[in-house]
């Protein structure tokens, strides 16, 4: 193995021991010592990789938005009626589901942890801004293809990424009695009946 | 003023200052004497309402709720024709957002220790599930009423707590850029779009 190959797969050990850990015993409470521990690597490695606990935190946080936006770039490049994108994204959002259930407690921490730091803040919720533009361009240009209703783009898109982000806090706090598996395309599916320009132009 | 009054007076003005407090300075951080300071009453009389600052965090929670609750019973028995019932919900997500705005520490903060107490946690997210049970309740009567689609009515009610519990969220941490006044409204409008019976039901 390179060094550099050998290097990326210490950062992703240090990664996923990090996320099992804060699951674990919140991110507060996990020290950088339990998670090299269960990583398997040296404390000279991982401050090799991460300064501190909270630039593996600011890491873990961005690698999960770019994944998300790595996926919104693959579908906007893939398909061009605008309506078929946000069916997509539900599906995406199916994988975002199975991912986060449980993780509420890790979730609402680093958020809560966020609202204390302006660094950690920008990379929380600095994304939601940057998912509501490309929704916000995206339905304007369904707009101009005549497949989206001449709807308020900017208040669609609010409307969009406060649904995903509801929809991911429940799934997080694990609500009981509802089967959440087919719930992001059924909502998504809701609300394109509102938005679509004519009854059924998916067909 | 009668003993009773008097009473109910102290313990509204220790929950007012508690919330103040508790935004200020965060509910770990705040404590019962500052509290007490800001209210103007004894620690005997705070311990007389609440036995802890567990306690009187609950009872804010529940206060909340309990305040949701009865509009929404209100409502319900002032609007017969279930679409007008959910515009009258988007007006009172409207005060809602009022109060939220800045609070986001303050909320992601309780959320996160109800996560680590089971109690808190009940009383923070049993309230989601009996707001959904109200509205599938009501879409099942607009379905009924003709008003409604005969749409998945659990599906529908999960995609409003979502949207609401997602733009609560959005409007705490203050997005910038956003008017969130008329959010709410056009939100809603968007979905109860994919939801009439018939193009235009309301006028």
């Amino acid at each position: 193995m390179s060094t550099q190959l050998r290097s990326l797969e210490t950062r992703a050990r240090i990664l996923a021991a990090a996320v099992d850990q804060f699951i674990r015993f919140g991110y507060e409470a996990a020290s950088v010592d339990q998670i090299c521990a269960a990583a398997g690597v040296s404390k000279g490695a991982f401050y090799h990789h991460f300064p501190s606990k909270q630039a593996l935190f600011l890491a873990l946080l961005e690698n999960w938005i770019q994944d998300l936006e790595a996926s919104f770039e693959t579908i906007r490049d893939e398909v061009d009626w605008v309506p078929k994108r946000f069916e997509r994204i539900a599906e995406v959002l199916c994988h975002v589901f199975e991912q986060a259930a449980g993780r509420a407690p890790l979730y609402l921490e680093f958020w809560y942890q966020a609202t204390k730091d302006l660094t950690a803040w920008n990379a929380s919720f600095g994304p939601y801004q940057r998912f509501h533009s490309i929704f916000a361009e995206w339905i304007e240009e369904g707009i101009r293809q005549g497949s989206l209703k001449p709807v308020d783009a900017n208040l669609a898109a609010v409307t969009l990424v406060s649904l995903g982000v509801g929809l991911v806090l429940q799934v997080a706090l694990k609500q009981e009695g509802i089967e959440w598996g087919r719930i992001p395309q059924g909502a998504m599916d809701l609300l394109l009946e509102g938005l679509l320009a004519s009854p059924d132009p998916l067909k």
